[in-house]
């Protein structure tokens, strides 16, 4: 068995959402939102906060697991239960009590947004839990930080199979089984395993059939989940041999990755974080291959605040925890991307993703 | 290999949106109705489909997949590709041609919603396409029954290790993993392995890190994904010496799921259905004790129309595809539930999940 893991604080959050709410009701539909708030798993909930007011309304499938997630958080929340769609909506409005209301247009469907506004003054607010859910605490650190472990430890052990001729799917069965047998709930997204010429050269390749082979470059794109937080690392390895020109990108996207890193730290803007990838990208005169953003947040989403794109306008705070994950990619090649999860400290970038990256060989993990 | 299974005519779908539609542009955004109408599996996108119009917008990272989709299904849709979500919004808005257009407001984000009826007459419409989507046709049926296949293999393949002490994770490892290597894309949905007098008590638990030991109540619910289709079945099993009582509500929930599977035919309410499997517990006196609906449709989607309970208003039609799944739960003895998923045709209901079900026994799926 493992260690047991830090809690966090739910009764500080609850109080921190108030406190941002700033005497508005806020009504809460994004089941991850509601997750980090309350600790409540289920897929179909709705909060209703505000000065005085703290309810979660859920349907039956969840009225034992609610009570007892709630319970476990320490938080007196109102639990209310209803069997049907339409006494949910009288639920949350009730709990609203004749409250204007501010909600999640983005996360809220339209047909449901248009049935609370007929029965409530609701206007649209947006990134309220999302922005303090940024700021990671020690429960979740520790969350992804053994996430990453998992992932780390499961690559490992299973690089070797690489040079046996299997199939990317194969690769993908491995990791995802062994990573559960390791202690992950499941991985954390679709394991990506992208081989060869023309797949390996497409960042959002759906894992294949295809056999791979010597000399393919294969990029293995693969997290792990620990309580609903997410782990996001990429490594790319060689088979066989390898040639000139994949010694020489490979250590350019190390190079540039390493200078991602090493941009990261509070108060700095993502677009110098991407900047910093793509300068050195640009210098060698391959930045036209760098076709995507250069890293996200990751949380209870996998893709989540703050986002490192060239254009993006997020400032890093401390508690935030990022991918860093350039990449080159051309058709006829394949690709090479290295990725890591790394949380924003004081001091700068923490990797909490440990595995190896000096060597596209897929021997070097086993030596560690 | 196995053989290839037959395709869909796409053509013929969009044919069949447009007559539904009846001279009405529409604006399709749920990405298990856009991979329906255009074999296009990417998670954003967006079809504008009126008399004369029909076009895939989606971004930057499916341009490929996306021009193959369409091209695999002889599609001559226009794919419009866009890098950022305004951008999205503008080609949906130019796709329009100044046409009134009416969207599904249960899958559409209130602020998706907003976007586009400031610059178009948008009016609600949902379920044009789930209602078309109801009818599977042969290249349907082959995947579900393929993906029902797998699923029977897998757990008859499994079930021995269940007299082995194993946790439900480790079942639930075994079966999602092993599905994997006999074919299927994916399990298609998270494998329920509910174990034990408490734990099999409750019909939505999550598998758990629980021991499976003698006397224990075992529901399994497990499916596979092929090619986008799923399969879902449940079988329940006694370990060690089946006592008198979990005999004897095997056997009246068997009874039960036989009433209901006798009862499917074309025209036939679904709430008829319902009513088949909960006479049969009412006669026993424990209707009390079935706290669930009886069905639900199957297919792009693992929970889609015709749904089955005691208030559904949906009528049975030849093609679909639905589950039967009565189960009894009681808090201190566990569960049992028996569930198939049947294709609905002119001569009744034809079972496409065919392990072995007479008894509670683990072993005897191996001699099947």
């Amino acid at each position: 068995m493992q260690p047991e893991l830090p809690s966090s604080d739910l009764v500080a959050r609850v109080a921190a959402v108030r406190a941002a709410l700033d005497g508005r009701t806020m009504v809460l539909s994004h089941s991850t939102n509601i997750r980090w708030l309350t600790g409540f798993g289920g897929s179909l909930g709705w909060i209703v906060i505000g000065p005085e007011r703290f309810v979660l309304v859920t349907d039956g499938r969840y009225r034992d697991r609610a009570a007892a997630d709630l319970a476990a958080g320490g938080l007196d929340a109102e639990l209310e239960v209803r069997l049907k769609r339409p006494e949910l909506v009288d639920a949350v409005v009730a709990a609203a009590d004749g409250q204007p209301v501010v909600a999640e247009a983005e996360h809220l469907s339209h047909a449901s947004w248009t049935a609370l506004a007929e029965r409530l003054d609701l206007q649209p607010a947006g990134g309220v839990v999302e922005q303090l859910r940024r700021t990671k605490d020690a429960g979740e650190l520790a969350r992804m930080a053994r996430a990453a472990q998992i992932a780390d430890d499961t690559l490992a052990a299973v690089v070797p199979l690489l040079s046996e001729r299997p199939t990317e799917a194969d690769v993908r069965d491995e990791l995802e089984y062994r990573m559960r047998r390791n202690g992950a709930d499941g991985p954390s997204y679709d394991t990506i395993v992208a081989s060869g010429p023309q797949l390996a050269a497409r960042p959002h390749h759906q894992t294949s059939r295809r056999t791979i082979v010597a000399d393919d470059t294969v990029i293995i794109d693969v997290g792990a989940l620990v309580d609903g937080y997410h782990s996001d690392m990429t490594r790319t390895f060689v088979i066989g041999e390898v040639s000139d020109e994949q010694q020489e990108i490979y250590e350019l996207v190390l190079r540039a990755q390493l200078a991602g890193l090493a941009a990261l730290h509070p108060g700095v803007p993502t677009a110098e974080v991407d900047e910093a990838c793509r300068a050195v990208f640009r210098e060698a005169g391959y930045d036209d291959l760098f076709i995507h953003g250069t890293g996200h947040g990751v949380g209870l989403d996998i893709h989540e605040e703050p986002f490192a794109a060239a254009t993006s306008t997020a400032v890093l705070v401390e508690g935030d925890v990022v991918t860093v994950e350039p990449g080159l990619y051309r058709d006829g090649f394949g690709g090479v991307r290295i990725e890591d999860l790394v949380s924003v400290t004081a001091a700068g970038g923490a990797t909490l993703t440990k595995l190896p990256k000096d060597s596209p060989c897929p021997r070097s993990p086993q030596t560690t």
